[in-house]
């Protein structure tokens, strides 16, 4: 056996939604002009990428094995048998901005646009479509996409060590930056209500701001990154990060309906107010923040699609790997919405795991702790059970090793294994979220395991919905930017 | 010997290279501000690609032979013994597309712009840079260079068929011809004067303009990758064509200076005024066509320095190999500057010698003559020259055949073998510009080959200024677009 047997597209799925993906893409064009045109041929060229993918990540899989791309599934009984094709995050990648780029004249063109004004110039907010002078931050974005899936192949292709690495994403967002400041960007922040009395309420970051910007793209790609290693690890929490997104997004747009949420429940101030065509729902009527958060669904719905796509392939047992590119373009694409629509702190909350396996990984990542070239866990074939992989000792660490790492257990992030007469620590659990899963929960399979991932980026996405909507009122006024 | 001595970049050219492109870059930003400050700093930009270009195409070679990015130089008696890094067209690319980036706060920032027009709001023409809406046009045209670039490596690594490869540059283009959509780009053409009774002065192609935008970058990229096989040939043809656009360009800026060339004698109707601040050369004035230009000398004086910089390694015998990729990214950079700046009849001048290896390999391109894997020259090692390689017919050819390779022989295009009795073709050579200058010029060594070709390239220029400013006065009036 060289090859799984491969997840072939269910036919009824290709009948069932290409009509429908077709009518999307088209309905801006039919008559009544729907309020948001553009929004419709998203959605339409999203379910067209979810098909592509599922298609060209099953059609393209041995044309990667042939050219090298491929690699063992390194916690399954046929490791060194059967060749995984590798990097195939570079068809969903393909796949994206491929179709973000055939979006453009939708978004943009004045055809379009015209013909949906006229027909909407009287209704509550006139949100026909964002602007023209904003087709330059849309391509700025695009390039920044681009390069990223070009360094993530040839980070593939070439094997980066992973130090060497960390910056590659600041080289993606050169486009973002560089347009940013040709496009006179904003760099002030508004201060949080308990700093006010040395900052005032405003704060011009200047140069700080673009230091922000590339250090944030180098954050969302990078976490992605490292919290990786078991089948649909990396493609289920792009998914789960963007789908939060988008519920975020669409609190933002013009409803036909109107309602509301006892956000005082949550420690909020004031009763908050979804929906309505009028006050175009948390927006309160800002045109700009409507445009915001449309650009960021446009980012958004297809990512979802390509993800989701992709996960059919990446599934337990996975017929493809992600390879680094899909945590390059992901990552960009999070760091893209979170910049350009302006709600980068709220995307952060989004990451609350991610937060959480990058502070835990630090001592490895920094030197502290011995790091050996895979932290994945340990695969048992008798069990088919994934067991806490552990770092070793050789002789005994020095005192500020010793010191975090019993706090770490103390804490239960990690379990020592220490010498029976000294005491000495001689083995410690890898510092990886995967693992702390495994030590807090025992050992279980790899499925069971992603499932257990999955739902802890869930818990972190309701919590930081809590945050954003709930606690933020305490530190922030309604004044948003 | 796994290796040939590698060459080195002389540190005489660093030391005395850097201060002169440092002040360049920064000249802008001094007292008196010059009347086209970017233009400044693209040239010192341009020199840091050449430095960067050949710094880097030496220090990756290894790691791209590592890769497996490598291959034997066919034509050299080391050609299994020593692998010559690929595809390293890739460094010159990612050189020139970072630098484009880089270049943009130069080219479009409001502090910039300002500083200079409070300088100059007085001098002739206004032309103190292209105007801001033009950054959306830029960024398609990075895009477009971004994704030649990447479909380029995709197509070394994956190593695709050339006949699945010929429509690639389409894609690549669809970055330019979305954004000219939306941005309503014009689709009319001038009639030539003879045609103007059936079509009147101006003609809209509408669709039929997006196809020949998306012909003309396949033509651009192919013509190019199917005139190679030999050191330098890649490279040393977009090296002449850049500097060709570069000349013509540099006769529409304005120039403190003024001077007249006799262009009766090449049969144009009037005397062209070249140069003059307020008359802005052969722009006569118009601030778009300088505009324009500028554009175009943007992207062509960075390719010319990257061009040189890889040539340095590529010159024979060659210590690196471009790939496909150069080939894709500097034919999509001149589909770019002939698109956005509006001067792709001239552009097709400038690519007479592709043109006629283009027609002249239509016989086999097409399959009426045997298309052998590789059509470059053949190798003698005794002799150290290299010789027409010929494409055999194991049975008699068919009669569209016969006819069409008698007709080439005749006009001393190809060289036949005819049987001894029956008079069948037996051999021909094979039907590229290489082989018919070995045909015509006799057998002859690399080097002195590719310096041919680099004189046709160069004659080809020539005759395209001669037929562009002096010919086309006979079927075009001065109306220029």
């Amino acid at each position: 056996m060289h090859r799984l047997p491969p997840r072939h597209l269910p036919r009824v799925l290709v009948l069932g939604l290409v009509p429908i993906a077709a009518w999307f893409v088209v309905r801006p064009l039919l008559d009544p002009v729907p309020p948001l045109p553009a929004l419709y041929t998203s959605v339409g060229f999203s379910i067209f990428a979810f098909l592509s993918t599922v298609y060209l990540v099953l059609a393209l899989g041995q044309t990667f094995v042939k050219a090298g791309l491929k690699g063992g599934d390194l916690l399954k009984p046929y490791r060194h048998e059967i060749p995984i094709p590798e990097s195939m995050g570079l068809v969903c990648a393909s796949v994206y901005i491929l179709l973000l780029m055939l979006f453009i004249p939708f978004a943009f063109s004045n055809f379009i646009m015209n013909f949906a004004s006229q027909k909407h110039h009287l209704e509550g907010i006139s949100v026909v479509e964002f602007p023209h002078h904003q087709l330059s931050v849309y391509l700025s974005s695009l390039l920044s996409l681009l390069i990223a899936t070009m360094l993530g192949f040839l980070d593939d292709v070439f094997d980066i060590r992973w130090r060497h690495k960390l910056p590659i994403p600041i080289i993606a967002s050169i486009p973002l930056l560089m347009v940013y400041y040709a496009e006179r960007g904003n760099t002030h922040v508004v201060v949080p209500l308990p700093l006010r009395f040395m900052f005032g309420t405003v704060v011009n970051l200047g140069p700080l701001y673009y230091i922000y910007m590339a250090l944030l793209s180098t954050f969302s790609t990078n976490s992605i990154n490292i919290l990786a290693g078991i089948n649909g690890s990396e493609v289920s929490q792009a998914l789960i990060i963007a789908i939060s997104v988008i519920l975020n997004d669409l609190l933002y747009l013009p409803w036909p309906m109107d309602f509301r949420i006892p956000l005082h429940l949550l420690g909020n101030k004031a009763e908050v107010e979804f929906g309505g065509v009028w006050s175009a729902g948390m927006a309160h009527g800002s045109r700009e923040l409507v445009e915001r958060h449309l650009f960021s669904l446009y980012f958004m719905m297809p990512l979802v699609a390509v993800c989701l796509g992709f996960m059919y392939h990446n599934w337990y047992p996975a017929r493809a790997f992600p390879g680094d590119t899909l945590c390059y373009v992901t990552g960009m694409a999070f760091a893209v919405v979170g910049i350009q629509a302006h709600f980068s702190k709220t995307l952060l909350l989004f990451f609350i795991p991610q937060i959480f396996n990058f502070v835990m990984s630090c001592p490895q990542l920094f030197g502290l702790v011995p790091c050996p070239r895979h932290r994945v866990p340990r695969y048992d074939p008798d069990t088919n059970l994934l067991y806490p992989s552990t770092t070793e000792f050789p002789k005994p660490p020095s005192r500020i090793t010793n010191v975090t790492l019993r706090t770490m257990a103390a804490l239960g992030l990690t379990e020592l294994a220490l010498h029976p007469s000294t005491g000495a620590i001689q083995t410690a659990t890898n510092l990886t979220i995967l693992n702390f899963l495994l030590v807090r929960l025992g050992p279980m399979n790899e499925k069971r395991l992603v499932q257990v991932l999955m739902c802890s980026q869930v818990a972190g996405s309701v919590l930081a919905f809590v945050v954003r909507y709930g606690l933020a009122g305490l530190v922030y006024d309604g004044d948003r930017r």
